[in-house]
């Protein structure tokens, strides 16, 4: 952004990676007061969240050092913010929610979590203004864009279905009274919801010829 | 320094980032306030100033893309935390307070400055700290840096020179009384001062044999 002489866009990325790290602390925090600093959160690393965190991630990001054509930058906002800002954060947090809420437990980072969801809500939408800005007028870059979407949602619903399946398992296999109760098919439902929204958003750049009609859509 | 796995530089810099968006802002506006938010400032960049600002900054951060060596950052943080920040910026907002605030003019950008002047504080410290981790124990980097410092300091020198020139001869071509005094040699002496200050900072490490004493004598 900054390379292309795009101010705007690199001053509120400044404000992103700084609420990045303060989620980051926010989390760390908490571990450390729950007493789980020292959990190695890799045990619930399988597969389908390494191909997304461990590879199509960190390449498409790092890519942008030397790379910004709109095809680098759409790939980056659709890993980045649409899949897993969109995706899996939203439907983690949907499920932390829903649990410990009705539990009436976690109270602090429930409130932490309600914050961090104004921070990403801005991320989100800054995803959905980049790839709609390079796709619209542009049938081959919205082909793209779902392309790769369709490609790495195999990987997110992979991610998805196997935290479920983990908190399933462990209800089953618990001798202990609980107050958490959790619908494993709501969760499931939530981040296919999330899935198709991000993608529709993005299709509503449709509506317009050029990136010109667009802004005047948008602008103040 | 992500790369490095140094996760709470990496965190601190997400500051530091978000900091010089909101300076850039803060003189934006101001320049819009005070109706020259249209003047084309290049008019200002001298040879030295383009040297530093068009050549040696760019590239000295641009290759940290690709190179964290640590020589590479060693110069990375020479140009930008110790010549630009803590010798141009430094000098500079010395020389405009000094004139205001004399003259009793223009108390808020005055205070927007001793806020930003917080800010650079930090930055220049995080400077020191990261030279100085590379450096301690390890002669050839002593003199990499001294070198370096050296070889920009012709060209800082040449950007206050010029700036301190062009006043003076704004004074003597102005028929205008003004309330606006000013001190050409102050600023020269002050920017020769803020040099040998960073300098002599990253100097303090010599004290000790290896990063295990220069962390222990810093540590909490
Ligand atoms: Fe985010
Ligand atoms: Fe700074």
């Amino acid at each position: 952004m900054a390379r292309q002489g795009r101010l705007e866009d690199t001053m509120f990325l400044t404000t992103f990676l700084h609420d990045e790290a303060k989620h980051t602390e926010m989390f760390s925090r908490w571990q450390q007061a729950v007493g789980v600093g020292d959990l190695d959160l890799s045990a619930y690393h399988n597969d389908s969240y390494k191909r997304i965190f461990y590879e199509a991630l960190p390449e498409a990001m790092e890519r942008l050092y030397t790379d910004d054509s709109p095809e680098a930058v759409i790939r980056a906002a659709a890993v980045y913010n649409m899949i897993v800002e969109g995706v899996l954060a939203e439907s983690g947090y949907y499920s932390f929610r829903q649990i410990y809420k009705k539990a009436g437990l976690f109270s602090g980072i429930l409130q932490g979590i309600d914050y961090l969801n104004m921070d990403e809500g801005r991320h989100i939408q800054f995803g959905i203004y980049t790839i709609q800005r390079l796709v619209v007028g542009n049938e081959e870059r919205f082909k793209l864009f779902h392309d790769y979407m369709d490609e790495l949602w195999a990987h997110a619903y992979g991610v998805v279905e196997y935290l479920v399946g983990l908190a399933v398992l462990q209800r089953e296999q618990s001798n202990v009274e609980s107050r958490i109760v959790f619908e494993p098919d709501m969760m499931r439902q939530y981040a296919v919801k999330q899935f198709h929204i991000r993608k529709s958003k993005i299709d509503r750049a449709r509506k317009y010829k050029n990136l010109s009609e667009l802004e005047a859509a948008a602008g103040p």
